[in-house]
């Protein structure tokens, strides 16, 4: 099983996250590229720091939306869309390179990673950057969404990921941020959660409905206070548990 | 002797110059990577066109300064400016690929340009961005600033620019922008200044002054009103002065 | 009859629109703050333009998207609208009262505009916003919206407008741009519109529809090719058609 | 004795410093206004709770530098700073008073702070600004600067600060921020060189060479950690002295 965290969130002045803590911890990294967070030298170390963890780096590619941090969603248009995934996907590619390691993932974020579970031109403009700039690259998101139809049309490799401490809906939706039961809180509950994911695909919704769940990779925050206990409780429980955690890739 | 221009200035509804006619005269685009001008659209689009045209691509690198579009020199930190250097190189040249193309040198762009002239550390970090990038770059410059030597020091192509329309003060530097003379008019008067500077190496200075010039490279304005014409009256006046034109590599 | 239009929407080095020559014509100006177009110098100079030619000064206030013009619909939370629109309004005032005039009225621009036409929870935020500024402040908008129901609500005068440039659905929605119709073009034509709309209250829609729009003031767009030429044309039809051109307020 | 602190330095997702604590603290409130931090709904509620604290509120306006922080000096043309000063200013007045309060004065941020120290032309620029806008606003800066001049000349108020926090060169500049003994450490010793310079008016530069100041205002740093127990220091050791601490107007 892959642990995947947003990492590089940091901007200029403003910190954001443990990334060195959440790299000992994580086996996939999704590195802002600028457009909701991430400047050009907190790309830089962040997949310096990847790469010296054995950490696979992906790019988190985002609206272009720094005061909202792209967790506003934005009717941008298809061509546009897909043009301004491949600058983010070129602008990290460039500097993972520099940093002696390379992107094997994007990961949609916020806003853009929920519109594409069910807005198809958006997903096929995503999918379209991905192919244009790498065919070998894999996409990850939410399993049986627009996007993972889309990649899979276009042939390419899809990592299904499930939240270890995101409520779910009966749906198999996340309860929206704001809404409450959106944010789970408690290590333990949640590390039970992530083992129940891993050997069984099993998550239980906000009103006790067994969902189950196709999973390659388990996303643990890494921006919320407390994220690296989390994440260590969950990689813990994980071993305790008998599940390799290792890069899908 | 190569033409070389500023391009791919637009920025979302903003159009600026006219890319696709200057394209059809230069032999080199600098192209614009987002940080003074250019969105992701754009910047894809000129590439398609340079490509199109068999005109080099090279990397417009700026402050990051949208409001300002790069003309106002910034106190960048030099890790900082190799960073920002680095990830707009990355950015381009991604896009490029995509564009059947691909970047093979970098100008810098307004402040940038002039103030890596005379202050060696932020030369040193421009220098640096494209050996760490890919040292078989060229930058292009004013010959005799420190970025040249910085580039020599480093091992990297330097290419030596004139400017066929901006006038130059005895000492050999660019008339400020805003002074009387910064900025020439007179299609046929350029396009003399022109051929004087490829066949003969000169520049008259705005004192009167021959100066003595080594250069590789002209640079023709493409954002300015009659741009287009005045490129083409230079590219004719070489052609009839018998000097090829063609990209310095 | 009122005529207004979008104006200020230059940005930086990119200039859009002649707005001396729109402001010899129109009665009241949407002067953009910063967030689709629009810097502080542009914001002032329009102001200052708008004061001597006697022209109503409007906050055209927007989404945060520079890169998308505002033309791409964002789902910005209510409050943070209300704060953002707050935050331009405040500064289009100071510059305004620096420049010799005021804000008369709020108009939202593109994205925003077309949003809460339907949208009531961004509607009534930007109604909060100008109510908390000053509720002397008219809105302009679309007549039947649910901004304009929210502004009737909040006791803020409302400012009916048609479009002479725009082609309507039979719904008295506008045709969404991109579609065939959106723009029209033709000055004379565009010119008998306006007064058919000055005088009888009728626009013809694609489908050759008649709709009867409640109407104060007439936009005619600022920014395309021939916009002076269009507005003109408009301007002197109603002259001879004796409607009586006047600021609302 | 006045206490003022930077506050307002959150953007978006980003959080800085703890406003809340630190707005029981001090008695001016350097509020950003959205150039190098501070998004409108920060401005808004860091007013809002300097009017319930009786915190005045000042402009802490800056170059337009978000990824920079603000701390990157900038060749901007004086009529164009100038206009974004007044921008700035307008914003956070309109916000302000919305807040139920004002704003009274204008602290330059970070490089621009520094700048106008010794640039007679940026330094003019600002106090134009202010004196525009309301000519009964203070100019909060170093004493004995161009700008303390310049708003001499204008007949502005001027208030003289002095940093509890940053070591002082024998020249009275400051310790530029990187070297060492630029910002100090310890709150007993930071809060004895308060009382010093409340009651004395003299601080040690760090050669050891005691330096006079006439001070109005000491500044303490509000997005360091520990800024919230560093202020508290000052202000009991203040109190202790029996030094009067209240907003200078």
């Amino acid at each position: 099983m892959d642990l995947n965290a947003d990492l590089g969130e940091s901007f200029g002045a403003w910190t954001l996250g443990d990334d060195a803590a959440m790299l000992r911890l994580v086996t996939s990294a999704n590195v802002a590229c600028g457009f909701h967070a991430g400047d050009a030298s907190t790309m830089l170390s962040t997949c310096r720091l990847a790469a010296e963890n054995g950490v696979t780096v992906g790019a988190h590619v985002s609206y272009r939306d720094l005061a909202g941090f792209g967790r506003r969603a934005m009717d941008v248009p298809a061509a546009e869309l897909r043009d301004e995934v491949l600058y983010q996907l070129s602008a990290l590619s460039g500097l993972a390179r520099i940093a002696g390691t390379s992107v094997e993932y994007v990961k949609p974020h916020g806003a853009l990673y929920n519109r594409i579970v069910s807005d198809r031109a958006q997903a096929v403009a995503v999918v379209e950057a991905v192919a244009a700039f790498d065919p070998s690259l894999a996409i990850l998101g939410l399993a049986g969404s627009e996007v993972s139809r889309a990649a899979e049309d276009a042939g390419l490799a899809f990592v299904r990921e499930a939240f270890v401490d995101r409520g779910y809906l009966a749906d198999g939706t996340l309860v929206p941020r704001g809404r409450p039961g959106a944010v789970l809180a408690g290590d333990d509950a949640i590390a039970a959660r992530a083992v129940r994911l891993a050997t069984d695909g099993v998550v239980v919704a906000d009103d006790g409905t067994e969902l189950r769940v196709e999973v390659d990779s388990l996303c643990v925050h890494g921006d919320t206070p407390g994220a690296v206990a989390m994440a260590g409780a969950v990689r813990s429980a994980l071993a305790e548990a008998g599940v390799q955690v290792a890069a899908f890739r």
